[in-house]
């Protein structure tokens, strides 16, 4: 996973020669980033508009297995993670938090690879890395960052905001990201039980979904150019789902949602089917694909109808007629959500 | 430590359950709060004030040991010692995220009791948790919050402002925290050995120092009446040598510091003549007593000389006479930052 050749005892630095090392490579390139790593905190002028903020924890063995996820990967994919929960909210990311918890059997050298992909997500992004913390930890790593973007107050977009009869739309495609993992999980048990080398061939979309997911930003960007303004919005990590029934509850609405609209990548489709799986219910339910879900009123089908990045899957329903998938033939089922749920998925 | 008769398992919850059912207890106070948790991120207004951001990891075994830390208490002191990172930038702390990794063996009961004590906090220091994250975690407690404060854009101070001849002072009193561990320490291996239960009595002050610190807002009010305004300022998490030398790296001087002017507390060095440790040494190198450590002009000496809650405890100098530490007969020795570091405080 990363060059044994070199290898630097973090003990050797100390916290606060980790610190100066890892934030001399930091500069900061928003106007709006006063004061990055080196105070009690950071300092960030708003410029006049609100502010939004979100926290994400990233345990080892919880969240990600060092057994396949590299190093640049997983420090890209948890600011990705974050800068997408600030996408949907309609905003525009602009600094990050890094909290880490590093375990002794990691040199430096491993250190810089994980911060490497973090400062490479911020570049891509235009965001600046403005503070943290480094701390030992006797277990596994700990990742903990906080995104902090910003928007006018008028454009800041909810989750309960959605109205009856909205449009329900999502961009890209589904359950990606899940058939990904799938792959990897077999491919490990098949190197644990036999110690054959992972045969990833032909898989490179989900795996990419997996473990270099992208932030829609360029979804926020399309529907204001579109002319498009979305009533609620919300990102897809939990699940489609899990996250449209979010999105009804919080508007105090129901949700139908069709099946056969569902937007599957051909390899996703394919994979599932290699494994027994419903390509559907991987998309409704796979979680981390990081698409932005949201809704808009019915007058605004026109603007959107033809956009391949956007695909209407279902629409908005009075509260009563609660959380509805609809199959191919016509056919009601309720809306499940089984989405990841980071306290039954420990076995 | 909790109630053990009643245990409900966070299973039963699942992640969002458990989200709801913290985050029912919660109410928005601060004006600036506009959305707190329940959607992609939270929303703060910032009122045209500088907005400033700090992040603090706490790990199980590195930070605290739950073998003698009420989860209460914990819950406490880590809010506090974010919202000292935010008062050492002479703004105000207004909202904080709280992102938790629990371990399966906390029932809910105890991490109501941790939440409780982190509320409580908010309470006091008018500060509203508006947003988070809860995981399980494979391992220990993990807790990682991050604070964040509002200031005018011309009333923040920074580290790097102090100037030649600025005296140096300090709030409170020095090295208790550090002898409140200590004792924590010795019943907790006294109880491993022999059974026999902890024998408190008489350090009520420096366990509270340990376990309940209090982040002091109160003196950068007081600054403010008294119309002093420091040029520099920092908390001392890591003892006051290590924190008087980053203030004098950033601002590119030397620091001398005088022995025989260290404010300790009569409880404080008794406990260490009983420890067999130097006073100064725990007052210099101890750590955690979050008192804001600052410099300010010579002209304010008599602003400050005659407060209870403030101590000149030596001045800046210039970059060449290097990091100073004066004994009581006038004697130089060189100051050494001997601080907690969590990279090498493992065994």
């Amino acid at each position: 996973m990363f060059d044994n050749t070199k290898r630097t005892e973090l003990s050797e630095l100390g916290e606060f020669g980790l610190i100066e090392h890892l934030a001399s490579r930091i500069e900061l390139e928003q106007p709006s980033s006063i004061k990055g790593i080196g105070d009690d905190a950071a300092v960030i002028d708003p410029q006049g508009l609100h502010q939004v903020v979100t926290t994400d924890l990233l345990l080892e063995g919880v969240h990600f297995d060092l057994g396949y996820v590299p190093l640049k990967h997983l420090g890209y994919k948890a600011i990705v993670v974050n800068l997408s929960d600030v996408y949907a909210m309609n905003a525009t990311p602009r600094q990050v938090t890094v909290a880490l918890g590093l375990s002794n059997r990691f040199p430096l050298e491993a250190v810089e690879e994980l911060y490497e992909g973090m400062l490479l997500a911020c570049t891509k992004y235009g965001v600046d890395l403005v503070g943290g913390d480094t701390s030992s930890s006797n277990s596994g790593l700990v990742i903990s960052i906080t995104a902090i973007g910003a928007a006018p107050k008028e454009e800041v977009v909810y989750r309960n905001g959605a109205r009856e009869h909205d449009l329900l739309v999502v961009s890209g495609d589904l359950g990606g990201a899940y058939m990904g993992l799938q792959v990897l999980e077999r491919e490990k048990a098949v190197f644990k039980e036999t110690g054959a080398q992972p045969d990833l061939v032909g898989h490179d979309y989900i795996l990419e979904r997996q473990l270099k997911p992208e932030a829609r930003r360029d979804i926020v960007e399309l529907l204001k150019k579109l002319d498009v303004r979305p009533t609620s919005m919300i990102d897809i990590s939990d699940g489609l789902a899990s996250d449209a029934m979010h999105i009804a509850r919080a508007s105090g609405l129901g949700v139908t949602i069709h099946d056969d609209k569902l937007p599957i990548d051909p390899e996703t489709y394919r994979t599932a089917r290699g494994f027994d799986l419903d390509p559907s219910t991987c998309a409704l339910n796979g979680g981390e694909d990081y698409e932005l879900l949201f809704t808009c009123a019915l007058t605004d089908h026109e603007k959107i109808k033809a956009n391949p990045n956007l695909t209407v899957i279902g629409h908005m329903t009075e509260e009563g007629a609660g959380y509805r998938l609809v199959d191919g033939q016509g056919g009601l089922h309720p809306l499940r959500a089984q989405g990841w749920d980071a306290f039954l998925s420990k076995d």
